[in-house]
């Protein structure tokens, strides 16, 4: 599991940074977090592949978070995708890619699912499958506060109970069919007669990795309480301003870097990444300022303050 | 007068070209020849004022010479931008910028006014005033055949005359009321009741730089007479490919750099800017080459392969 960052500007660009996006590669398939102008160009620059985005999801409308999504669509078309596109996002994102889809002439024929999200409540947006090579994941949403009606995003990987060889030797099963079966979630019948469940042979699965993202939002309590719920390891949150810039947020409704530490603290989780940088900003050292006492009185948290183009893996 | 390539590639952007988008400084005001996604931030990395752009011309409504419309739109309205903004394309133009508007959440109260020329017959767009500060201008749209409808545009300066100062003083004006009044296209009469005109004072204007550009097209005999019967000076032509490329030029209705180079020919410009170069290209060694021959033959000819950023002052 990676995380690319492909842009970690806000409402204007600078030279230094893109509008937002971020990568998570999983799996083998790209998750995109929010899909700023740029972000097509962005991807050239990483070793993300266009081709292996089967879902995107939209933390709110502004233009800021969603320009990048109509040359996107038609890049991948134009580089022959056939396989269906997922798009998540708050109400209206349908009649938003309707209306992405009418600009200019283009020929998109891969199929687009569009799911619009709870600005009212949580909701798990993709279920955990039974079937997967091991590497299932769950993606749940968490409504926010910005000017405009807007969502945050969890990702959670769930990982499969572990064979247990050494329970299933002394029980007699050998490595082969019946151990397969097993794996495969059957229950087996050995020869004595003994019937043997899949539960029978298995250790409880690894806590998998879980992934916040906030999109744009004032620091929400009840945000930082369901990542503790769900084991948040790494939350990449906004932190539009820095601490100087207080009034800014309120009145704009954004977090500054304080905030962010401040719903990290509650969400439990190890890894914050801030991002969201406002333009008004040639470097992070108010920043670094601003996080100094946080990091001595907790020196096993790492926090970051993303760059276009940094890459965190998880592991 | 200055050219700025904000963007030099075609269909899929590269590490070096972004997509089209040439700006035109003159007079104070930007004129801006299409504008591909991440227009507004190629423009940070120039000198280029994009609340000065007053004008916008799009060749044809593909996805690369578009998608920055709206992020730019967005973008100046949030710098505060009050002025209104002509649009000026093909058909379909004012389909495409209604929709554009309708994307996400965004406050735009500057009033956009479209102009749908025509993919008949050429069109003067923009007629020169009288009550300009002798930087007049005019522009007219040239039909060109692309995959979908897509015209060419001339931006044409027109000089005032100048005023004659020693036939002026012959004729008994002196330095003062009188001279401007007749600078301002009024006629006076002389102590001696002798009328002098305006034109009793001037001499010819000198003749003002004209520059073609000619979007995404198949080469055109006739756009290069239509450029050579208004004085053509630089030509910024599409080179999509060089010619080994030939059968992809026509089958993609594009032109190769040997194509442009005929244009140019037919123009009679003395200056070409090649531009639109297709992202297969890692570099324009291969169109360096095509374009010995014509250097040889052709030697006080200017020929420029275009890159991001390239500035081009005409003086």
């Amino acid at each position: 599991m990676k995380l690319t960052f492909l842009g970690t500007g806000a409402a204007v660009p600078t030279k230094y940074r893109s509008h937002p996006s971020v990568a998570l590669k999983f799996d083998g398939e790209i998750f995109l977090f929010d899909c700023g102008e740029n972000t097509q160009r962005q991807i050239i620059f990483t070793d993300v592949s266009p081709m292996k985005i089967n879902n995107i999801f939209i933390s709110h409308l502004h233009g800021d978070h969603i320009l990048g999504i109509p040359g996107l669509l038609q890049s991948i078309a134009f580089q022959g995708r056939k396989k269906p596109l997922n798009i998540y996002g708050p109400p209206e994102t349908k009649e938003m890619i309707k209306n992405m889809l009418k600009i200019g002439y283009h020929s998109i024929d891969y199929p687009i699912n569009i799911h619009e999200a709870s600005i009212e409540s949580p909701e798990m947006i993709i279920a955990s499958s039974n079937n997967s090579n091991g590497n299932n994941y769950e993606v749940y949403t968490f409504p926010v506060k910005h000017s405009v009606p807007s969502i945050s995003y969890l990702f959670k990987q769930i990982k499969k109970p572990q064979m247990d060889i050494k329970k299933a030797e002394t029980l007699g099963i050998e490595i082969g069919p019946d151990l397969k079966k097993l794996k495969d979630g059957f229950s087996i019948q050995l020869k004595n007669g003994k019937v043997i469940t899949p539960k029978d042979v298995t250790i409880p699965p690894k806590k998998g990795y879980c992934i916040g993202y906030s999109g744009d939002t004032i620091p929400i309590d009840e945000f930082g309480k369901f990542l503790k719920y769900h084991g948040c390891n790494v939350l990449i949150h906004e932190a539009t301003f820095d601490s100087s810039m207080q009034k800014n947020a309120v009145d704009t409704m954004h977090s500054t870097i304080l905030d962010a530490l401040d719903i990290l603290e509650k969400s439990g989780a190890r890894t914050l990444i801030a991002t969201h940088i406002s333009a008004r900003y040639d470097d992070i050292m108010s920043f670094e300022r601003d996080i100094v006492k946080f990091k001595e009185k907790n020196p096993e948290i790492e926090i970051l303050i993303a760059e276009d183009f940094l890459e965190y893996v998880l592991k």
